[in-house]
C-alpha cells in the first residue's frame, strides 16, 4: 500500500501536539511517515547543528526521536491502514543501535515494519539509511492510547 | 566524588559539537551532567514546546536525548574521574523503558551509573525522576573513542 496522505497527518488532533511529528506542535521537526509497500518511511534531512560528539556524525538522540516517531507511525499502519482518525500509539520502550556513524548533511531514511501486534501492543523494527548503508538499526514496543477497534 | 565542573565541560575540544551536551554548539541544548555520589546527575528543563502525542507528556524522543547524553558522561567518569581531557564515549546502544508519562513544565534529573567496565565499552543503567516519581529507566552501552589510559 502506499499512500500519499501522512500518517501522522490522520492523528487525532488532541494527539499531534509531538514535537517529532506533530502538525499542531508549531517549534516542532515535523517528521512525516508515509506506508510504502509493507513498510512506513520517513525521510528527513536534519539540520546540520545536529552533530553528535564527533563532529560530522549525527546526534545519536536524533537518531532515536526519528524512530521513536516513525514507529509509532508504523504501528498506527499496522492496525489502522486506512482508518481516517486511527489509533495514536506512544512508546513503552525503545532500543536503538548504533552500527556505524551516520553523516550530516544528507538525507536519512527510516524504515519500519510491525513485526508483531498483541492486543494494544505493537513491536516494530526498523532501519536507518544514510549515504546508501544501515547506520542504525531499532526495536520499539509501542501501545495504543485507544482500544482497537 | 563531587565536582562543580560539569563532565562535558571537559571534553576534548574536538569531541565537544554535540547537540545536546556540547559547549561548541551554539545551537544545542546545553545538558550539564555532574559526578555527585556514586552518579552522574543531570538537571533539564525541557521548554513547553517539547510535548509527545499526548499533550502535558514530554516527547519520548528528548528522553532518550537526555539519557545518551548523560551515559556519556557516567561513562567518561568511570574510566576517568578527574582526568583534565578525558576519554570521549559513543553510544553504541540505548535502550530506553518508558514507565510512566513524564510531565512537562518541571526539572528533570536523570542519574547514570557505570555497572560494568570491559576495555573501551562501559555499560550504564540510568533513570528519570521528574515530579519525584521514575518515568523512565534506561540502559546504555558506550564506546570510548579513545584507549583507556
Amino acid at each position: 500500500m502506499t499512500s500519499k496522505i501522512a500518517i501522522q497527518d490522520r492523528y487525532p488532533a488532541q494527539h499531534a501536539n509531538c514535537f517529532g511529528c506533530g502538525r499542531n506542535n508549531p517549534g516542532g521537526l515535523h517528521l512525516k511517515s508515509f506506508a510504502e509497500g509493507d513498510e512506513v518511511v520517513c525521510r528527513y534531512t536534519p539540520p546540520l547543528q545536529c552533530s553528535g560528539g564527533v563532529p560530522d556524525s549525527l546526534y545519536g538522540g536524533l537518531i532515536a526521536s526519528l524512530f521513536d516517531c516513525n514507529s509509532a507511525a508504523a504501528a498506527t499502519v499496522a492496525v489502522s491502514p486506512d482508518g481516517e482518525v486511527p489509533p495514536r500509539f506512544v512508546t513503552a520502550s525503545l532500543k536503538v543501535d548504533f552500527l556505524k556513524p551516520t553523516p550530516v548533511g544528507v538525507t536519512l531514511e527510516l524504515f519500519a515494519k510491525a513485526i508483531e501486534v498483541k492486543g494494544r501492543k505493537v513491536i516494530v523494527e526498523s532501519r536507518l539509511v544514510a549515504a546508501g548503508e544501515i547506520r542504525a538499526s531499532a526495536q520499539a514496543v509501542m501501545v495504543s492510547l485507544t482500544a482497537k477497534k
